[in-house]
C-alpha cells in the first residue's frame, strides 16, 4: 500500500518504524520517562532588527491592490532585519538557558534533528532540562525579511562545502567518519543549507543576538563556526552572556590590537585577525569558553583548500586562546581526536557521536557550574 | 537592572514574567498538567525537493575553495525545492496528525506563537495530542534552497498586506478586532513574513506535500490562503489526505471543467476558477471539508482592494462548495461571523480568540471521527 519515492525511502522507512512503535507504546508499553520531553512553555518570536519607510503617504484605497509586476510602495514600511527565534523550556528548568547560533549558510536546523534523523542538541539539552532558544540569524531561514535587496544566485555547491565541511574530498567521505553512509542522510544534509535574503551583516547579527539576551536575561551563547567569531563580539556588547560554547569557530578573531598575530596563509586563502583596544578585549576574560574543533584538521599544509583553512582556523583559535588566558582569561581549546574523540566533522552537534559531544558539553558546563 | 529597548519592551515583559512564574512554580507550586505538552519525539527534515547538477567534474583541490565573488561550480550539484518539516509527537497521540501549510507571504510561524505571544495552534493542538507538522513550502524560510535564482526586492508592504489581511484600512484597525492594540504585536506580525527565495512554483509546492504525506502515512491537512488552492489540487494527488481544513482559501479554486463558473470581478483585480476533468474533480468529494473565514468581508462592492477581494474569495468558495456538494460531497463553509464570532482577520488561527477558533475546529474534526 505505501508507494515511496526512491529519494525518501531510507528516511521513510525510519519514521515509519518509529510511528509504529509509536503505536505500540501507547497500547502495549509504557513510554520510559526518560524519553519523554516535558514542555511547559514553547514558541517562536522575532527580535532586534530595523523598520524601513518609503517615501510619501499610503492610500489603501489607491495602493491597496496586489500587482507584483507593479507595485506601489508609497508611504509603507518593511519590517527586517531581525533574528528569528524558537523556544522551548522545561518543567522543572535550569536557571541559564542555551541560546544556539548557526554557522555560515545554515539555519536553526543546524541543533534539531541529525541528518541521519537522530535528536539534535534542541532535544539532548533539553531532557538534561535546559530552556532552549534557537535562532535565525538577519536574513536567514525565517528571518528571511532583509531592509536590502540581494540576489539568490541558485549555485551548485555542494561538493564546495562537502569539503570545507570536513565530511570528506570531492564526493568520498573521509575513512572512519561521524556521518551515516545512508544516501539520505547526506541528502538531508545538504538540503539544511539556506542562503542569506539579504547582504550578510555581521553588525545586524550582533545587534539581534544582543536584543535576543536583553529580552530573555542571563544565558550561555552556543555558537557554531562563523557565528563563533560574531559570538566573541556580542560577548563584548552584553554582559548577560555567562559562558560560551564555541564549535569550530572559523573567523572573525578578536585581539588587543596592540597585540594582533600576523594573517595565517592557507591553500586558497588568508585568515586575518582583528585588532580592538586592550580596555575592551579584558571583557572576554569575565566568563568562560571552551571551543572544540573535530577531526581532519592537518598540521601542516595540505593541498586541499577545504581542509587546509582549518589548519588556519585551529592555529589561530590556539592563538586566541593564549591571548584571552595571558590577560586572565578562561578559555578551553579542546581538539577532540587529541582526546580521543574521532572521526567528527565540522558538524560535532550533529555528528553520530552528537551525544558523546554533548555530555562532553555538560561536563564542561558542570565544571563551571553553569548546569 | 534590566534595560529593554523601547521596541521589545511589551514581548519582553510578558516573556519575563513566564519566566519568574516558571521559577515559582518550580520552587513554590507544582505546574498543572493540563500546562505541560508532553512530547514523546519532537524534530526536522526535508522532504521532496530537486536535485540540479552543473556540468563537468568537481575537482576538490582546483574547485575547493571558499571565494564567494569567484565560484566555480563545475560538476557540483544543488539539493533545492523541498519543504522543511518541524514535527512534534505528542505521548499518548491521537491516530492522525495534523499538517500546517501556510499562506502566501508567511511561513511556519503562521501557526507557532502568536504575534501577542500567546499558543498558537501547534502548542494547542498538540496539548490536545494531536501530532503535528508543519512545514516550510519550497523555497520560503527554512525550505530556502531553490534550483532557479530570484531577486528579493526588500519592498516596503506593510500597510499593503495589513489591508489584505483585512487587520483594517491604512493603518487603522477595523473597529473590534481580534487583534492585539499592543504594538509590539504588530511589530511581531510583520516580522513573521518572510519572501520567497525562488520564483513560487505551485507545482514543486504540491510535490513536497504529496511527499510530506508518502512519508508520514495518512493525516488531516490544515491549509491558510493561498495554501488553500493547492491544498485541494493536493488532495487529488493523495488519498492519504483524509481531511481538510481551510483556513480563508484565496484562489486556485479547481471545478469540473464542463462546468467552470465565470471570472469573479474585485476592485483591483479579478478571481478566476480552473477547469479539470469531471471524473479527477469527484476524488473531493471523497473527504470532509470545513472551511472557515473570518469578519470585514463585505457582501457588496467596497473601494478598498484589499478588502474588496475577500468577497470575491467568499463567493467563489460559496460556488466550489456548492460544486463539491452537488457531486456527493462533503464540504461545509463556515462565515464566522454567522455564527456570531466576530472580529477575525485573515489569519484566525493567531488572533486573540484562536483558543476559540480552536475548538470549533476540533468541534468540526470529532463530528467526522477524525479526532
Amino acid at each position: 500500500m505505501i508507494k515511496l519515492n526512491y529519494l525518501f525511502v531510507l528516511g521513510s522507512t525510519l519514521l515509519l518504524i518509529g510511528c509504529t512503535e509509536q503505536s505500540k507504546q501507547v497500547t502495549q508499553k509504557p513510554i520510559k520517562s526518560n524519553d519523554v520531553i516535558s514542555i511547559q512553555q514553547q514558541g517562536t518570536f522575532a527580535v532586534g532588527g530595523t523598520v524601513k519607510k518609503s517615501p510619501g503617504e499610503f492610500d489603501p484605497i489607491a495602493h491597496g491592490a496586489f500587482n507584483p509586476s507593479n507595485q506601489s510602495n508609497v508611504g509603507q514600511t518593511l519590517h527586517g532585519d531581525h533574528a528569528s527565534v524558537l523556544y522551548q523550556i522545561p518543567t522543572e528548568p535550569r536557571n541559564l538557558p542555551l541560546v544556539f547560533w548557526h554557522g555560515y549558510g545554515q539555519s536553526m536546523r543546524t541543533w534539531q534533528s541529525t541528518p541521519d534523523g537522530r535528536e539534535g542538541f534542541q532535544s539532548i539539552f533539553l531532557k538534561k532540562r535546559f530552556p532552549v532558544y534557537l535562532l535565525d540569524q538577519p536574513r536567514r531561514g525565517l528571518a528571511g525579511q532583509s531592509s536590502a535587496p540581494k540576489t539568490i544566485e541558485a549555485r551548485t555547491e555542494d561538493q564546495l562545502w562537502f569539503g570545507i565541511f570536513r565530511m570528506g574530498e570531492g564526493v568520498n567521505f573521509y575513512p572512519d567518519i561521524q556521518f551515516s553512509k545512508d544516501p539520505e542522510a547526506l541528502n538531508q544534509f545538504f538540503r539544511r543549507s539556506t542562503p542569506d535574503t539579504g547582504p550578510l551583516s555581521i553588525n545586524l547579527n550582533i545587534d539581534a543576538v544582543t536584543a535576543l539576551f536583553e529580552k530573555i536575561g542571563e544565558g550561555i551563547l552556543v555558537t557554531h563556526s562563523h557565528s563563533g567569531g560574531q559570538g566573541w563580539s556580542t560577548a563584548l556588547k552584553n554582559d548577560r552572556i555567562k559562558a560560551i560554547v564555541a564549535y569550530e569557530p572559523g573567523s572573525n578573531f578578536i585581539f588587543p590590537d596592540n597585540d594582533i598575530p600576523d594573517p595565517i596563509a592557507y591553500v586558497g586563502g588568508t585568515l586575518s585577525a582583528k585588532g580592538i583596544p586592550a580596555e575592551e578585549f579584558k571583557k572576554l576574560t569575565k566568563i568562560p569558553i571552551v571551543i572544540y574543533y573535530g577531526d581532519y584538521i592537518p598540521e601542516t599544509e595540505v593541498e586541499n583548500p577545504g581542509q587546509d583553512q582549518w589548519r588556519a582556523a585551529l592555529r589561530m583559535a590556539k592563538k586566541w586562546t593564549k591571548a584571552v588566558n595571558d590577560a586572565g582569561g578562561d578559555v578551553s581549546l579542546v581538539v577532540l581526536p587529541e582526546i580521543g574523540i574521532k572521526g567528527n566533522t565540522h558538524f560535532p552537534m550533529s555528528d553520530l557521536n552528537n551525544q558523546q559531544i554533548a555530555d562532553l558539553m555538560y561536563d564542561w558546563l558542570k565544571e563551571k557550574e553553569l548546569n
